[in-house]
């Protein structure tokens, strides 16, 4: 059997493995090579270091839902039915990666802090998807018109209870999905007021 | 000289001492004792162990803001510069907090995350200040009526880049005071809308 081609993408599933395995103080990139049957430095030619190595499947963790909610940030319909749907996807997808999998999710916490400026790029990301809407609202009509880029950022300040993992163990609590509508309310009326 | 009867405030000023001195690991109640002059027994005639002494100093922290921003909350005028400037006072006293004293506040985040129950009621003291400002702009039909429990709760969590301490590194940021004037904004106008 011809051995799979050793891509980026399978080098990154190992090592999302290798973490969940070892954790994240353990993990090494001979753990990663050994778990793909490839010398280390077949990883090293992806992966010039354990530090970029680090960096990749944490930038791929947070990129992992980008799609699906780019695809509702430039969705058609109005701006503020779809800004609400876009804060609830984002809070579902939150949710699902602290619930399904905790050890994996507090692995990821760990790199998440090593790697500052992959995480403010991921942000700018999402705030660049919620100016979308914002600018989309404004040009129907449906926002009062303000500075979007602005706006966005201040939805996204106002919002960090249900999507920063800061806040990961009240998403389980009993009152959050009211907590969230409250809040997804008070904004929405504001971009309308 | 006689000295100064030993009151519970002065337990919790030594207290707050040697925390800061020893740091929240090291520091006991026999170092608390020793601070004033007395022995451990007259410490523990006023606080019955090491941890409600800990849970005490917790809370004498954390109140220390309640007076001045109660005053606030219940000031006469129109509701909306009134909820804008406790939520400014707010900001104020925990940037103060966090800022003029960096080892002390590190060492209240260790005795924040051990008094989960005395923190509790702390945000459900200051969630009840910003039901009242919302209850009076409802009255006076500046805010939409709605709950104002709900509201008020919407608010407190809608402006917590501002005051938990988990985003106290954001504090001393460049662009703070504008993105806190767009919550701010944002927040208002909801309100108003």
């Amino acid at each position: 059997m011809t051995p799979a081609p050793l891509t980026p993408e399978r080098i990154l599933e190992a090592t999302e493995d290798v973490l969940r395995r070892f954790g994240p103080a353990k993990a090494t990139v001979v753990d990663v090579a050994r778990a793909l049957g490839v010398s280390h430095g077949s990883v090293y030619r992806h992966f010039g270091s354990k530090a970029a190595l680090r960096e990749a499947v944490t930038q791929r963790w947070l990129d992992l839902s980008h799609a699906e909610l780019s695809a509702v940030a430039d969705a058609d319909g109005p701006a503020g039915p779809r800004l609400r749907s876009w804060l609830a996807a984002l809070f579902a997808a939150k949710r699902r990666k602290a619930g399904d999998d905790p050890e994996l999710f507090a692995t990821y916490m760990v790199l998440v802090g090593e790697n500052s400026a992959t995480v403010d790029r991921h942000i700018e990301t999402m705030i660049g998807q919620l100016a979308r809407i914002v600018e989309s609202g404004v040009r129907s009509g449906e926002f009062a018109g303000t500075d979007p880029a602005a706006t966005a950022r201040a939805l996204w300040d106002a919002t960090n209870r249900f999507h920063d993992p800061a806040y990961a163990a009240d998403w389980s609590l009993p009152g959050i999905d009211a907590a969230f509508d409250a809040v997804c309310g008070l904004l929405l009326r504001g971009l309308q007021g």
